[in-house]
């Protein structure tokens, strides 16, 4: 390819309204162009990237033995009125009325598609298991859509759909699904974790999300660096501390915290560290009072709390029922000397190992140090997991301590189960010739979210660095005076069809401007590596080049740059 | 590909309201299943098809210099109001409100949104011109849609969009598009035909309609079988006889035809050829009488009529207006007589190069024979082309005579002109540095039409007949007890994996069926060529051929096999 037969059309401002980077850099890269709010035309260089993505995508789910198939678009309100969606999917559903007053929808996901045509196809057990996929664009109409093709209302996404006599056929694809979607994010040359919506086991699990790790991600995961285990941060187990809880050391006592209402200030005044705190939660269930005791430092997981018996519906206590019950004002509340006939007291899994500790002293103005399980005040009524987890915790599979970092959503399988299956009668005979109602799993994937996820990832003052997959070009050839200087003409065109020959995916940038804008443009695009062919050069019997993550360029000769190159490439090829 | 992993979905009946055999086809060969009323899921053999016909467009758009870009399906209204075509395009426009009760479309076309993103980005004359494609979902609104993919609602479509300084770039580009188009439809095996809106000159015209030709097709071709003129039968020119009228033979005399008040009847009476008799038209245009002349073997064509000076508004004179002119009833009406100076003759050229004609009398219940141009009445006024052209008329460019087809409109090729830059005020500098509108070109391929289309054209009582590029396979491995007999099993494999590596799209039938079932199912879904493997053959030493469009199969020996497939395969290759 060659820019001049291409449309490259960069800038170098980004329109005020655009808010992350990678949206800011995909529309002065010229990605991408608005047409209107969450709508916009992937440009020509934006395809290439799209494309490349897509390609990886079907060829790892080709390999896993899906198949592929295209479902319509708009999609026929009765079969989601059959299901039940039609009603509850809410506003973000694109409802349509046809010419004859019918109603339809453009699809944001096709599991009832899928179902219908499964429950006409499917007869027999000898048919199952089957996973069919498709790559279409979707419709969700975002209430604020925003970022860019992160969160667009019209997208690229890859849907999957598996049918099963069984839940270890089903197990069984849902791994298979797994490996391919971690192959996919590997050979597309992302850092990534596939995050567990709940225990984290792999098979055990109903639903894993793959995460492009990105700081600018909207979720928080919890990680363990030496081993697979991921989680999001609020379903992330915290697990008892490793060590026993110590003997105690000192003698209980009160200490004057005049106007110390929070852990960071008491633990500021005393000089002692935040971690010798704790925080009293009071929740009312069932017109009961619960305390929920955290450990300064620590956050409560109102979902994991929610999980404890009694406890499903709970509310934080009021003021007055703080009063009514403690005799004292929130910011001085603690678990010593409550009358536990009609108070439960439900310690964190940390709080219960602690010894010494400093809490609320149940009197306006004091705190009590010191405070020590079974001497000072009875064991819990409970101990539970009822906290978000922290950097450094254990790692619930046992195999190092956590990290947290931040990630974008481009993944997601899912165990379904029977709900589609059930609600649109979908069954195959099974070997004894009796019906039943297959099982199902989904897999999805955001192609074009991918490529905003990339750059959140991949990005520096310069522009977008991509992975060498998917950036536009694996290799920009510059040459300085290609217009006026026959010899540098001549050298570039050689190395172009040198590298065109060698199957590299490569650009020449023929349009004759000035050096700093060629350079500029190949870097802000994200072109992975770059040659540069120069008079000067030339005649010193070398050329310039830059990989897109190198600090430096460095002279290489000119006879070895083709083969240089080419090695470089391949090796970062997958 | 093996059967057994691909999801095969044949019948053998088609359900009846599937009219064409195309759409019966598709539907007994599981290519497609509807969805709902024009909307159908590709299934994956036929997205096979689907793919391969869409690789080939892209190929050649490439080649031709077009560049890839990708526009959002979803519309905001404003644009196309901008252009007019909000309010004016009908019914088949299917709009769409948001959640903010905002107005969208679905677009069926994309001239606003290419043009609002040209005037957007082309600044200088110097990015002339460019030509824009994408293949994209399209969807219009059909009020009966039927014919499987030939008239879906949601179909896939290859729009493009050439914008230009000047006529002929435009023209220039027009003509690369008329060649990329030519060699898409030769690539992909279809007997086509690229037909003229209006003169049939490539670059002259405004219009070019690519029709694959079967008999089942919609429209009428008229074309050149020694020459590349095609056209509509409702727009090719009909000339004048390539001979001079001949010397008048006969005198005129009054005939008896009481009854006869059709060409065909006076003709059958006198038992002289219809192409003896003229038809005489009486029409009105502002308030004068015109009556047209025609040969009794030809139509009239209203629209060349139309265009004749003062006729523009014309309508057919009403019985009154015919009596109160003629004193005589339709059915015998004939020129000799007429009050030329109140009435205007206008004869085809074909009747005008008559002699010895027969015509109504102008008298009830008689017709009147050996008329004679010159001498029994003055010449017409005028003389114009006003029929529909009939086979074995000379084709237009004077290079032989013309035959009729019927085609399947699958392409169009379009000069836009400023319609859409004036409206939306796209403008580039030119190089004095002065606005100036810029010129546009359209050009349009139906591709999921294309597979409709191929399979009205190739089909027989065993079903489709796709031509090899389009095949969803190219060779299908038929062997007989597969599962049972471990030799076949091994000639199979092993021919297999040689095709495979040879790059040959090959299916192995694996699914030990009986021989009936998979020959029919492979004939069925249009496979090009055929090997089957069995027990007896492979005891002698050979195999069994048949290629889709052979009669009967053929013994060739197993150790050419290989080699004779490849080789047939090959020159079929595009």
């Amino acid at each position: 390819m060659r820019t001049s037969r291409f449309f490259l059309s960069t800038s170098k401002e980004a329109p005020a309204e655009a808010e992350l980077v990678s949206h800011k850099l995909m529309l002065r890269a010229g990605l991408i162009k608005r047409l209107g709010s969450g709508l916009y035309t992937w440009m020509p260089l934006g395809l290439r990237i799209l494309r490349k993505v897509e390609a990886v995508v079907r060829e790892e789910m080709n390999r896993a033995g899906a198949i592929e198939l295209l479902m319509p678009a708009v999609i026929p309100a009765e079969l989601w009125q059959e299901s039940g969606r039609w009603e509850v999917f809410g506003p973000q559903m694109l409802k349509i009325k046809d010419r004859h007053q019918r109603d339809f929808l453009f699809g944001p996901t096709h599991e009832e598609v899928i179902t219908d045509l499964a429950r006409k196809e499917l007869k027999s057990y000898k048919q199952l298991p089957v996973n069919f996929y498709q790559v279409q664009t979707k419709f969700r109409d975002e209430i604020r859509p925003r970022f860019g093709v992160m969160r667009a209302r019209e997208f690229l996404m890859k849907d999957a759909y598996s049918f099963h006599l069984t839940e270890s056929s089903l197990d069984e694809t849902y791994r298979t699904m797994h490996a391919a979607y971690s192959r996919i994010f590997e050979r597309l040359g992302l850092k990534f974790r596939a995050v567990a919506a709940d225990t984290g086991a792999i098979g055990g699990s109903g639903s894993h999300e793959f995460h492009v790790l990105a700081d600018s991600g909207e979720d928080a995961i919890a990680f363990c660096p030496d081993s697979d285990y991921a989680a999001n941060v609020e379903m992330a187990e915290g697990l008892a501390p490793n060590t026993a809880r110590p003997a105690a050391t000192e003698t209980m006592r009160d200490v004057d915290t005049p106007k110390q209402t929070t852990c960071e200030d008491v633990a500021a005044l005393l000089g002692i560290p935040l971690q010798k705190t704790v925080k009293l939660i009071a929740v009312m269930a069932a017109d009961k009072l619960n305390v929920l005791l955290i450990r300064g430092d620590h956050n409560l997981n109102e979902v994991k709390a929610a999980k404890i018996d009694g406890l499903a519906d709970f509310r934080f206590a009021t003021d007055e029922e703080i009063r009514a019950t403690f005799n004292c004002p929130p910011g001085f509340l603690g678990p010593v000397g409550l009358d536990r006939s009609t108070i439960r007291v439900i310690a964190d899994r940390t709080v219960a190992a602690m010894a010494d500790f400093v809490c609320g002293a149940n009197k306006p103005k004091f705190h009590t140090a010191g405070v020590n399980w079974g001497r000072d005040l009875p064991e819990p009524d409970l101990v539970a997991d009822i906290r978000n987890v922290v950097e450094g915790d254990p790692s619930p599979d046992g195999k190092g301590s956590l990290g947290l970092c931040r990630g974008i959503e481009v993944g997601h399988i899912f165990k379904l189960g029977t709900k589609y299956s059930e609600a649109l009668g979908a069954t195959v005979l099974d070997e004894q010739g009796k019906a039943r109602t297959v099982i199902m799993g989904c897999y999805g994937i955001g192609v074009s979210r991918i490529v905003g996820a990339a750059i959140e990832q991949g990005n520096d003052e310069r522009g977008i660095v991509f992975p060498q997959a998917i950036a536009p070009f694996e290799l920009a050839i510059v040459p300085l005076g290609y217009g006026r200087n026959a010899q540098v003409r001549e050298a570039a065109d050689a190395l172009y069809n040198q590298m065109v020959e060698a199957g590299v995916d490569v650009v020449l940038d023929d349009r004759d401007e000035r050096p700093g804008v060629m350079f500029a443009d190949m870097e802000l695009i994200g072109v992975a590596h770059r040659l540069v062919v120069s008079e000067r050069g030339l005649k010193e019997g070398q050329l310039e080049y830059q990989a897109r993550t190198d600090a430096q360029a460095s002279k290489i000769a000119q006879a070895d740059a083709a083969a240089y190159v080419k090695e470089r490439i391949e090796a970062c090829r997958s």
